[in-house]
């Protein structure tokens, strides 16, 4: 490789992570996917990860389809919603294609009520769904009556309880700016991936002002605020969708190796990178090694799966887990071990954040900007902190853990960059 | 001193951890001073630190009584209000002989609302008042009109909020339980003293439910919550009375050498040893190395002032550092420091609090349960993360800071003890 062409690739990373640094994601307000999520439509179901077709999907995935599919009223049991996702009249697609991120299985279905985050600084929109809690849930493959009674009570009154709030909010300034939040969580015992204590604390604070002034009746906003209280994931669908933002600000530039899609859809892994378009580059996703529930082990899980590493790719999650200590309990390792994390994510990526800082560290700002190169130099893949479904459809979640991007990821896309810009 | 007198001073002191780690308090519900607090009465202030009669109190606590008596309509301005303070119609006495701390000044005056704690383990009350914010507030020494109207506004509206909020909460349950929010604030970057935006956010999202269900107007619930929100230090006073619990249950065991309260009244500091009843040990009050405000300087600090150690007391604040990295930028030092910090309260401490963790320690237990025998063996004195007020009535806050007490408040007390034990 010639000098300069290394030169064009250090200005084009450069400017990656100076782009996703200065992305400045406001949460704005509450829409409908498919009058709000570009080139959405009926029969369109979105999911997390690469393409895939209705025959390879995991169980967790088939199952949140069978779940989208009777929430939709596309069906009114379960083997007619198996017979329609095996059709064709179903066009699946990934979140990824639309701006849009969503947690585990992210079934994105035309009726479900989503987040919308504008990027302030680059004017780009960016999506998510509204986090339905944990346990038995769509995300993790489930699809019993409780769990579509759920989406249908997050339609009709969460999201409309968080459209009158955000219109409130949007009377006194742009959106509720999701950065600000991120960094301080960070400096609250979070990494903003698999724990959200701190971040989902901060968004209540933020908004419960605007739900007391928003018109909204006494039963729907004690029991909006109370699902989002009970739940401390109800900050990461917001979250995602800012990383999500963040990460597009550094996409398509020239001669980029920065990696801007991380991504899995529960049988395949797979990244984008900044200088290559959309082109996937796919492997086999990797089961994670966890803390399980009981009852559960290894042997019950579905590989990796969900958008949600999208927090990795701009910065923070298992990239951050040395600012938050008390992550070990829930996905394993020790202290010493979240530390050691964080130092090496240092050696594959392109930067310090400068908005995302680690009190522990001497507040020194997060491992920013994964590089191809580097991950191929060093073989260090990146370390992903991640929820865990169970392989079969209808189960849920069994547990939580870390797992590491399989290394020919990164091995192919290097190939596919060499090609591409003739190297 | 004879090998059973060594014994008897071991089972007493672990005896008095014991109990201070079994304290249960719970926020029960809000009061007024003069019907709330024992021995309460008309033309009673109450202080924070050991006794102190006007002619020697320091200028923010002289402010702060200026303030409560415009407040409670003794007088009707500054000069009268001197003149009343001055003529021996008002009795003052020390919070900590009523069962209740206070921060800074600590001034409670009869019509003030206070914070009620019920130990659920030990039937013991405490008590405190509630936060009315930073910088120009009464606690630091200002009584300017606006401050005197927020007192009133606390007292019309914010205790009356609270108090329906709390009637609503001993529907379901016998309280609002503080040492889990203590724990968990702890494991989110705080240490509970200085540093309390875990804390703050986790009692809103605790309360905000019994708020909403309560029969609150719309303009009180709305202005409540935001004052209350837009203040970190909300949750403050709250922890403190919770401390006054912990250790009063840890207090008059006999032998036992275990400090029970550390306070100041900006004049003195001063301390009780859980075997010496309530003698007050009594040593200047040293002024606090801190950051100071834009335009202010140790010259212009007064002495340490405040019933707030009793946090460090109890096992946290100063004692927890190592929780809470974030605070060296507002109390000064290092990362390093603090940690290092917890690490030598070890050396004076009589155990490892089984409630309180620090994640980053691997989940050790704070250092609790002050020994005055190991701080005079090792000299070591303890560390307390402070506010810190100007040395003249009515400026208010200029900075914050740590502050060690003075060794010979431990001298005096163990000569003391040994007078009383006739060692």
């Amino acid at each position: 490789m010639s000098s300069s062409i290394k030169e064009q690739i250090e200005l084009a990373n450069q400017l990656a992570v100076q782009r996703m640094m200065e992305s400045d994601p406001v949460w704005e307000g509450v829409g409908i996917a498919r009058e709000t999520i570009p080139n959405m439509r009926e029969f369109m179901l979105l999911h997390a990860g690469p393409p895939i077709e209705w025959a390879r999907m995991s169980g967790p995935m088939k199952g949140a389809v069978i779940g989208a599919i009777l929430y939709e009223g596309w069906a009114t049991d379960e083997d007619e919603a198996h017979k329609i996702a095996d059709s064709g009249k179903i066009t699946f697609e990934p979140n990824h294609l639309h701006s849009c991120v969503a947690p585990m299985a992210g079934i994105i279905s035309p009726s479900m009520p989503v987040l919308i985050i504008r990027d302030r600084k680059f004017g780009i929109n960016t999506y998510s769904n509204l986090n339905e809690g944990l346990g038995k849930v769509l995300r993790y493959g489930a699809y019993s009556p409780d769990v579509i009674h759920t989406l249908i009570w997050i339609r009709d009154t969460l999201s409309r309880t968080l459209g009158a709030t955000m219109s409130e909010v949007k009377e006194k300034k742009t959106g509720v700016a999701i950065k600000p939040i991120i960094a301080q969580a960070l400096t609250m015992g979070d990494e903003c991936h698999n724990r959200l204590n701190a971040a989902t604390s901060l968004i209540l604070r933020e908004i419960t002002p605007y739900m007391l002034s928003a018109s909204i009746d006494k039963v729907s906003l004690y029991e909006s605020y109370e699902f989002m209280n009970q739940n401390n994931f109800t900050a990461l669908n917001l979250v995602m969708a800012a990383a999500k933002a963040m990460t597009l600000a550094a996409h398509n530039i020239d001669y980029c190796t920065v990696v801007t899609v991380l991504t899995r859809n529960g049988t395949d892994a797979a990244i984008w990178v900044s200088g290559l378009d959309q082109e996937w580059f796919v492997a086999p996703a990797p089961v994670p090694k966890g803390v399980w529930f009981p009852g559960y082990s290894e042997k019950d899980a579905n590989p990796d799966i969900g958008d949600s590493a999208i927090t990795e790719t701009a910065g923070f999650g298992g990239f951050a887990m040395a600012a938050a200590p008390s992550i070990v309990s829930w996905v394993g390792g020790s202290v010493a071990y979240a530390i050691e994390n964080t130092q090496k994510m240092y050696e594959i990526t392109q930067t310090r954040n400068s908005n995302f800082l680690i009190p522990f560290l001497d507040s020194q700002g997060t491992p920013t900007g994964i590089d191809v190169r580097k991950i191929v130099r060093t073989g260090i893949t990146p370390t992903i902190n991640t929820g865990i479904a169970h392989k079969n459809p209808g189960v849920g979640q069994i547990g939580a853990g870390l797992v590491a991007f399989p290394l020919e990821l990164f091995k192919a896309a290097l190939k596919g960059y060499a090609q591409r810009y003739g190297i």
